[in-house]
């Protein structure tokens, strides 16, 4: 059994990770911290995991970290993490960070979107933890950052038809749907308020969501520089995110020729699988699973192609896709304690 | 007290209309007509109603809506509609009809979406109920077509930029996410089922929608010819609509430019609103109104305009506009009936 | 026109009522007060109210209240109602409170479950709001208490039983589940967080909940001492109580002799009514509107009552009951500004 | 591996089973068969289960599933299940059966509430296949009945306080509180859909469901007779089912007593626990999970017991218990393939 701690293991991306790696073969939680949950225990904050975990949330320690586990997942928000990683990393830990501190390669855009960057010598060597993209590089990787739950529906919508060069690399546009939890569990506002959210619909943050650049930097890093006009929406649902993403094909591209660059593209992937043509995903389809889904459309009238994916904006959108990315570090299955198909209804 | 009748009383938008009327001063609903539903109390279909009314759906004839009211509601669906409309004109009867069958003025295209044309000869005289549009035409009007609730949502949000020419015609995206009771009530489907559709997000019809050359039609009579890519979504909510609409800006446009050009347009309106600059609706604000908001935001390194809108799809997007029309057709104040606020929370 | 003025306008108690009074015949608002929203504009908070009102909170002022108004809606909670109610009728307002000050009767009851009360020798003057039981005292009253929501569910559901004497007095159980509006709009918790209420039922406060003496105190003042067991449950809709109510029938009662003390009791209420035999009302039949319906069973294997009872927490439990109660005082139709049916679906 | 074949495979409870079976370590699933559905691919039914399982639905047939498996599992509704259990039965094959042909001993209460009884002769030795009132029973049993949901959340609910007479046998009441999914998915009705269910309460059947002569039966062989007035309601949750249980308690009994008496009764239950006296659970604390929490109360005024309990009615309340039923029949340790925790938030 290989170990590891977690930092913020309060929030919803910690105790999502302690809910996965609880059926994970190969992987002990060897130490549990946070802020203001320190000698809680953690059943008492998520009953769900009554009789399924019997450990107290503790004091955030780095020391401590490195003395009880080989790797530690930083599930601290942005600001917070950045210096705990770095300290964590000269303890000898290998980390995959939740926050958005080491997503961005461009210490300047990151200070655009947050403030200066704390520790801006680690932004080259972190690497972006969407396997689809950066599998090699994940796997002796010191320093991970999991990608925000957004730029994950985005890209994987995206991607296969930006590195072929498909589609204009001009007005590509990226129509976001999530839900609630995405908001975390803390940080209480009227956004998260049932009675204000429950049976409504709202754009927020047009063009201006801290996940639009790094949307950018990643679809920019497949070819040609590109970017996204992103507008995210809050919707009524607890778990999920919907991306309708539009972009204008090149001449003379087929739809059938867009379904077989598609599928070629995600032809290895354990998690992601594009549907027969004419068919698109459904978030509940995703909801509790480590996989996504991508549907394909063409408007042939505006030879628009118009591109839907699903993912659990907590799984595949966070801690899943951290559990993979740990997978393939510690040279497990990449697949192990992620098998788990959604739960229907 | 003028008289109306109503055919398809018992549906959504039927009942809806009814719960409208109810508060209106100047009109008395003197026959409601259904077809499963003949016999039955309405309360007892609707007991949202007991108390309020207390009338039985009755036969669906003609000839009884013509001795009984001077205006007539037709709530049934498209293809049931158009011969009933053709008769009810020549009986003398002013009709306003919520099916799609005098929507669109090109009979091929009518054909094209939905079936041969029963009564062809109509369409010219039918005008497309969307006062903010037609508001001229509708005083005198013979037929009145009630608009679909996503062009509804979608013109609004687009008209004044089209008219103006602020956007380029071409690569116009609609991106509508819609509540389930825009599925009316008594065609029960996997689609309406609820463990199905709630916690979950889904696109359908694909630039494929029937409501799509309507958006068109109108758009392009705004100016030049307009084809907008068409994406309907299917959210967890009862009522609303909104509408993310993506147009690429026309060079050299400023964003105050296009909010001068919005809050011009629909300055005069009773029920149309632009919100001020960097805010945003949700379709909570407009659930049980006939009101709808414009919220409007620029992506200025995209150079692309960004506009949401929201209707409640059973008011605005439906039976509150057809009351709109009528308060405009028999010469009530066009207000009349349809001030009440939005319920919130 | 009369004029009022409301304290707490910027909760869900106020602006529910101001919705309600915008809609009113014979009222103006002259003035509404808050606390830490002064200076907002109303419509910046509830942007449903956009188009419909123009008006900004101010300070909170007993003198601007007595020179602006001659009724006060004290929409604040318990604990900062009771003394600047005190003062408002010294000015010579009369006043309808929303809180819990004036509600009990007995100071020491009060005391057990609120605080030291501030000034008790009101109590024995403040009228309990509730027109189906208290009508007669209403209309001249200074001091009127808008009764608990869980409270006017469970009354409605057992005060015809209670009063004649059908059921046993011992063993009474009233079952409520309740909407998440109930807790407000500023009070953030996790039990008002969309991701953790949604899809998710709960019992909480069982037996100790402070709106179970306010139901015995009103039951019992209909004959025999009653004690009620109280539980209620918080469930993922906005607004809405379904109180189930059990009780042991007496020797010999029958179901058809229960309906019938039922109709009667409520054969003149304008916005109580009971349904007939064998049906039971859902929430959603009440949502928007200020009515209530009453469904009655008995299982007669155990010779138990069982009664279902539906308001809406907002309206018909609190400022649709504040706004006929207002009716009543200054000789409006007892209906003005309240006929509005609900909202379907 | 041993081998099990499910008829009705494309129910919820088909599907449910299904799901947790692909995670079970040692059983192999040979055989699906359903009726409307036959020839069609799983995942064009489930898309959850894409890239999880590739198997048709195939024709019912009791020969093939005796050829090609040890287990039968019969989702089949009451009266289309109990002709082919008993052929199933009568080729070799033990069967758990998910229906309520099973459930009751007494073959004239079955044909009150269901109708004449086809094959009587197996009511004798039918096991009611709930583990933690049966389990010596299940093990070497042919045929088991799968609770229904409903009786499931009462039983655990009361079973502890019946058999230790810590309640009077009389006057016990369930009031229940479950989702929309216990409705199944082919039976399209207004109570599934949406649009009337959504932000809805309503209580259904009183005293009068299905479920109450199989609460009655199992609490009743625990000791002195009883009969529950059992009240159910529809709420708007997918997945879930809260139960209220009130008893009176009997002379003496103390709140200490009643919570010894329950940990005792589930100390060496896997999937049974008792809460902390003064916490209730919520079904969002089970959801996905075959665990069941029980809460406790006491109304000292009333001498009332109040009992909740929460399970997943496709899970413990279906296709789980089924499961743990698999498990004790076949030698499987009890909680192979049932661990996972619920899903929060």
């Amino acid at each position: 059994m290989q170990k590891v701690a977690i930092f913020g293991a309060a929030g919803y991306g910690g105790v999502e990770l302690i809910r996965l790696l609880l059926a994970h073969p190969g992987v002990e939680i060897t130490y549990l911290a946070g802020h203001t949950t320190v000698d809680e225990q953690l059943t008492d904050l998520y009953p769900s995991l009554l009789g399924c975990i019997d450990q107290r949330i503790e004091e955030t320690s780095v020391d401590r970290a490195a003395a009880e586990a080989d790797l530690l997942f930083s599930c601290l928000p942005h600001a917070v993490a950045a210096e705990l990683v770095a300290e964590a990393l000269d303890s000898g830990l290998r980390v995959i960070d939740f926050s958005a501190d080491f997503r961005l390669k461009d210490a300047s855009v990151y200070e655009k979107y947050y403030q200066p960057h704390p520790v801006p010598y680690l932004l080259a060597e972190a690497i972006y933890g969407l396997p689809e993209l950066h599998r090699e590089e994940i796997i002796p990787a010191r320093l991970v950052a999991v990608p925000g739950c957004y730029p994950t529906g985005a890209i994987l919508a995206l991607a296969p038809a930006v590195q072929a060069e498909l589609v204009e690399p001009h007005g590509i546009i990226v129509d976001a749907k999530a839900g609630v939890s995405g908001a975390g569990r803390s940080n209480l506002t009227l956004t998260t308020h049932f009675a204000e959210v429950n049976e409504s619909l709202r754009a927020y943050n047009i063009a201006t969501h801290r996940h639009g650049p790094e949307i950018d930097q990643e679809l920019s890093a497949l070819g040609q520089p590109v970017h996204v006009t992103f507008v995210p929406h809050l919707t009524p649902i607890t778990r999920g995110i919907l991306t309708t993403a539009y972009a204008a094909l090149g001449e003379g591209i087929l739809a059938e020729q867009v379904h077989g660059v598609y599928t070629d593209f995600y032809a290895d992937e354990p998690f992601v699988q594009v549907l027969p043509a004419g068919q698109q995903p459904a978030t509940k389809q995703v909801r509790g699973s480590n996989r996504g889904y991508v549907g394909l459309a063409v408007d042939s009238e505006a030879n628009e192609l118009i591109v839907t994916s699903v993912i659990d904006n907590l799984i595949k959108g966070l801690s899943g896709t951290a559990l993979q990315c740990m997978n393939l570090m510690l040279g497990f299955a990449e697949t192990a304690g992620l098998e788990a198909p959604a739960i229907w209804p």
